[in-house]
């Protein structure tokens, strides 16, 4: 479907286990497999706002079936009057609730030269949609033992997807997973943040071994269309989704990042429970 | 979601049956009922191109389990030298097939001075994209007492479709079933011809009791791309599916039109029996 | 650069005399030439409102320089609770206004069964972005001895601009006037309407031999980029403006229909000038 | 036109020898102004390939009349396979470059450890396209004592392109330009690489007193269109151009980078004196 010459570690017919099939490569999260027939869900808050939200969130996860936590302890935002995490804090905070649940933790990065900082803390290392061509930090985490879960920029081709995929792996890091989570287009922002582009899901494995996932909360940007963009992704082959969850009982207008977005953990089950009849 | 106030007549908030529930209006087109919990399939060749081909295709879907039969007498083409349809004669195929089938027929009217010619043959009247905003063609067919199919334009927002909706329903005919099918984007036309816009699917049944259903055909434009668009629709809340197919052993070459998306019987059997478990 | 097969009659490489230079056809509009060395300007109210309104516009965009009267007597709008035009009065204003400036009429036809009627009165008929692509319209207006204004699509590509030409050319009318007046993006709708593409003028122009015209009031959608957007499409190479204008001391607020980017007389000299320098 | 709580620092309407009027701060470049009443012309080579390519297209773009001196040492290529630039070395070369016809020098900087290093070289440090919310390397430069070049995203809209320049005026330094290059859209890819958005000038400059600048280059992708987009440019009120050039005889397929876009110093001479008159 794409240039095969601009991309060779990440492209499919490039090995000879994955020619010809449709098999994605597992890849081990602190012990969750992401790649294999079973949908993983990675949930949590959109930022680490505290230590009891974010205990809170992560317990409630937990018990609506999600396999890994996510949370931003570094927030890249808009206007630099916003949010912006609580940083090293935040990532302490995030150990913290690993520990109390045993749920792996997933955390954007989104400066080289904090890759070893964020890394001891992060399961999954997340490169977010807006340093999708952020070639020092794609280098930086190329070079570090941890798996990289790269989401797709805001109106980036699958070829430029995958080649920043293959900065990662020519650093000698192949254990990537995609994430689509909505494109900006002349349709988005009517009704959504980004249109969510499931088309690509099929395109995208049969260029890559990657397993790919989808992020159904910063596409749609309402918590009602979270469910729908969620089912509809496992239809489309996603196999996995990153999802945004608030506390079961929380006020939206107290939250400091992406209010509308986030689902209950009563959503976040029943969700969890369709896609995995 | 949109303002109310350029469209009234197909406006959720506006009928007391309707508001603030998530019903649809259930639409029956020569028996067919199409809004209601069942998920209803459209399926047949992109234009009728003879009648042997015609009449092998609707058999085949009807055995698949297809509840309506879709074929095009007047295309729609980029360019003037591309095959233009049958004309009244494709209208008089479809009629054969319906008689020797049962399914009820979808064809499209593009011109305003058609709408009597083509709805003595149609059970559902198709509005294309390219004529989501044809108001002298929405009058008519506002006017005619027959169902109609509007396909959402190429990048057109969701209040410009209502808003077309309203041109109809002003007219007095309020049985519309509206038709997502892909927007042009910055995305699309890397590994799809359009991208498959899902995320309007709970905003439209939000604004407005009209059914709403998805052609996974067009947007896609490659048939192996299809049976997981189609999933994704119906996972998206879609209460139907328009998609293209053709003969089981039908060589692509000779297709005369948009030879790439159509899917073969048996992948349609396998669709169909996917989403109504 | 787009594909010759699916246009001819439009296509620079098929004419000798156009073939290898950049010259475009002169086309004469009841003795203004479009297509020359000269840019033309139409100007005029967006709607045909009343006698007195477009008794006053047509006058002073006369005085103010502008060889063409433009204005909406049929206007293809979003709602149909929208204002729709004065129909045949319209075209009788516009009929007068031309009487007493001397102007040739620029207007709208939408309904293929008005071509007759429309074009009576305009000099040159312009059929409008959202029916770039009705097809049986294109049919007529070809069939018609009339020049015709051909508005690019709100998302068309080049290459589907100029086979819509085609379909007209293939008629046996190949007085042809293309029209670029923005398109839809994630760009637009921030601070303009649409995006105004002036890119697309030189590959137009080694494409086809038709003339191209730039519409700066329905892209920017703001009086006050008007200016800057009718040099910069002169700049590019456009071969005239179209361009929306009110009266000198017309208030906004009493405007039917695209109140806020019509431009007075005195900034259309303004223009004018610049641009003839 | 877009929210003034999320930036401040460079709001015209904070700044009350700006509010009101249209004047830009005038940025002085190791003596070259930005923003005054004179059109600005920085030219070179997309990417430094060699000592001499680099001298040569410095001396022939001096001669042409160009203000400062453009290349990349540090290039963001889509693929880790292709041509990354000769970093350090290249800094040098411009070094050269610079010392021979003192020609002020724009380089751009991607990773937020080099800004030190370029900006012992670099004159005017240029933000790319791909880092425009790369907010670490935002930081950087906007504590560095340098002027900063702020290209827009690819797909950012003007309130995101304003935040960003925040972030570096934040941190103190005020000394930006902004860059329109052209955005990704449904449009871009027929005929250009990216559809180049005159609007946004206006409203760019009613929104904040930097002043703005066009590059023509990236936008289209041809050198045929360089000139038409770079006379629209200034016409639309940029203040000044970024241009990429090639040897007056160079064998385009020898280039390594972009080879399609860059104009020989001919033409750029020709633009040159055409927007100065």
């Amino acid at each position: 479907m794409v240039d095969k010459k601009l991309y060779r570690l990440v492209n499919r017919e490039a090995h000879s286990e994955y020619r010809g099939n449709s098999r994605t490569k597992v890849i081990k999260v602190s012990g969750v497999e992401i790649g294999g027939t079973r949908s993983v869900v990675i949930a949590g808050p959109c930022a680490v706002e505290s230590r009891e939200q974010t205990l809170e969130i992560a317990r409630a996860v937990k018990q609506a079936g999600a396999d890994m936590l996510r949370g931003g302890a570094y927030k890249p935002r808009t206007s630099p009057y916003e949010f912006q995490g609580l940083r090293e804090k935040g990532l302490e905070i995030l150990a913290e609730a690993k520990e109390k649940t045993g749920l792996p933790i997933v955390t954007e990065v989104m400066d080289p030269r904090l890759v070893g900082l964020v890394g001891q803390y992060a399961d999954l290392l997340q490169i977010g949609s807006r340093n999708m061509q952020n070639f020092p930090l794609l280098v930086e985490v190329g070079r570090y033992n941890k798996p990289v879960l790269l989401k797709r920029g805001l109106c980036a081709t699958l070829e430029e997807w995958l080649c920043s995929a293959e900065y990662i792996a020519k650093e000698g890091n192949t254990e990537i997973i995609l994430c689509e989570r909505g494109v900006r287009t002349a349709a988005s922002g009517e009704y959504d943040r980004y249109t969510l582009d499931l088309n690509v899901i099929t395109p995208a494995k049969i260029s890559t071994f990657l397993p790919i996932i989808v992020d159904p909360s910063h596409s749609t940007g309402t918590a009602a269309m979270v469910p729908h963009a969620s089912r509809a992704a496992i239809s489309s082959g996603a196999q996995g989704l990153l999802i945004e969850a608030i506390g079961e009982h929380t006020d939206r207008k107290t939250i400091k990042c992406d209010e509308a977005q986030g689902i209950r953990p009563s959503t976040l089950k029943q969700i969890i429970d369709s896609i995995r009849v």
